[in-house]
């Protein structure tokens, strides 16, 4: 008797830093873990965004015809379910790296459309809050639902210390808030699947 | 036979201008009128939000005790399904009179969480643009899902004239978008009740 | 043989909190108190915003006829050299007493044009830091121009206490930033004013 | 006799657009061609944003040592009294290309600090203003102080026609208000630099 497989939600994970022990990237490491270790469901894959070229329309052919790296990028969104962006925060907006990714996958057609959607960021501050601000601005045009709550925003130079040398993720309390993100963002992306 | 009664989704719209012939106030009576000649499932009550008092929270008497025309105007909004914000833009932002009646709905417990929100605006540049994004902004905190497309900016004061001078809606082309608009708000919101 | 007067800059001082503890008040006495103390050359006046009606355009008798005490509000704007905000945050945006205020200053003829303008705010998550960067968008059509730095955000909620239950700031090191941003706010002032 | 030399004012123009026939690079030509032809005391040096790498602080030595393109970079801003920015909008927010330049000029010492600055935009929708408020928060963690009037918006995509198929400017009345809003940023210049 053959076991029935579930359908399972793939999110896409993408980071605006590009830095090796990067928070933000460690955000994602931690993420895909618990979405391994204890949430059923949800598989997330990191996409790199340091191979892409800086944005230049001239680099397309009509109609629709872009560079292979960025065409392996667009069709990796176009077939997930959902998405998770790492947001560091640069001079209180989004990281360059990220925008640029982010404004490729835009282009026509759009492969973000309908898509639900989670922020998670570490910084100083407001914890990376005001990039996630002009993150869901972008969203609007994109078409993105984003997770409301919880908001998760990692102070990363107040105590308790929240990440080692690495970038890796070593706080717990970060730790449950980014389950709870996790777990909102699968309910939502079930949520707009929906019949 | 008993006919069968298919629930009906109940939306509040809230207007930020106050004045008689508003714009913005002329886009909820054409919603109104939509709802009722073309979309089935979705009724739309308009609250006035001209009773409320300037939000003072030295106002309320703890546990969630508010002044009773706040007190109802929280039961209206936590009684429905969804919301339709008429905003009009002032100064590139949220008008006072709406922005102070949605303070008083978000104060604990927030009556606004998790329900589908829909933005419209009529005005001058960016057709209220602005203040629309400032809201999504605000509706993060409040936990409400905006519809991302159609978008409707009416930019009032450019030709074809859109609004006679009592602020009714003669535009086509706009009640068509707005149309579009009272759908997808019903689509989402069915979407976020589902199972 | 008769003294020399230096003009001294008068700065405007608005509040968006009604509450009658409000810490946001509490940083304008302070400010007050400091001008007085400390900085030549420039003294605050407080502004009530409480007695201004809701923004409805047609209160308003054209040409420029406003209702007596949005007349007054209005001349004292006009006759000052630069402006002191404190701008609670709700709901990650400007308080509506404040907005409210603002956008009556702002009818045609808008009498904000080319003054200084700085920015305080307390309350918790980010300090008040969310509303901050929608009250300066505002002022982009207002034609105010905002001191950069210091940036003051108390963390009104976080150890140590910043202010007693009156509202009174009573920390110190929120005091000598608060004392820079006055500095700021004057140097600004005497630039924009300076031939 | 010697004649007397009065100092010029030396703006950088920074676009955000990569692309050969970009509209926004087209007004950098024109404000170039206006303080060349009709505007003493000002002339602005194009910088290209293309040669630098994606920000990455992994490629900083420090102290403060970055990639000779980067550092060249720096130091023409830091050389300029003012700077005026083409930014395009890609998605309801800044172009990669150009944040990518900002995040490099701002790294610690922080080239921007206290100088003025305009932003001009030509684009589809609001022609760019999202862009230009998204640009303007990140203003104020540079310490930048930005022109409010006139704002350049130009509504690339609406008749008349505004550029040629070079990216040219051919439109008068953006020529007109280009003219104003670099007198503008001469004048704020000059006022942030009197004693």
């Amino acid at each position: 008797m053959a076991a029935i497989t579930k359908p399972v939600l793939k999110a896409v994970a993408l980071c605006g830093s590009l830095r090796k022990a990067s928070f933000n990237r460690g955000l994602i490491r931690a993420a895909m873990a618990i979405c391994k270790e204890s949430i059923e469901g949800i598989e997330i894959e990191y996409l790199e965004v340091e191979p892409l070229p800086m944005l230049n329309t001239d680099l397309e052919t009509p109609p629709s015809g872009f560079p292979p790296v960025v065409e392996l990028f667009r069709q990796k969104i176009r077939d997930s379910d959902c998405l998770l962006f790492a947001s560091p925060e640069y001079n209180y907006s989004i990281a360059a790296p990220l925008k640029n990714a982010i404004d490729w996958a835009s282009r026509p057609p759009n492969v973000f459309a309908g898509k639900a959607a989670a922020i998670m960021s570490a910084g100083g501050g407001f914890g990376g809050g005001l990039a996630q601000f002009h993150l869901r601005q972008v969203g609007v045009f994109l078409d993105l639902h984003f997770v409301n709550k919880p908001e998760l925003r990692v102070k990363a130079f107040q105590p308790p210390l929240k990440f080692d040398e690495n970038g890796d993720l070593i706080d717990q309390e970060t730790y449950d808030i980014l389950k709870q993100l996790l777990l909102s963002l699968k309910n939502l992306s079930l949520h707009l699947k929906s019949n």
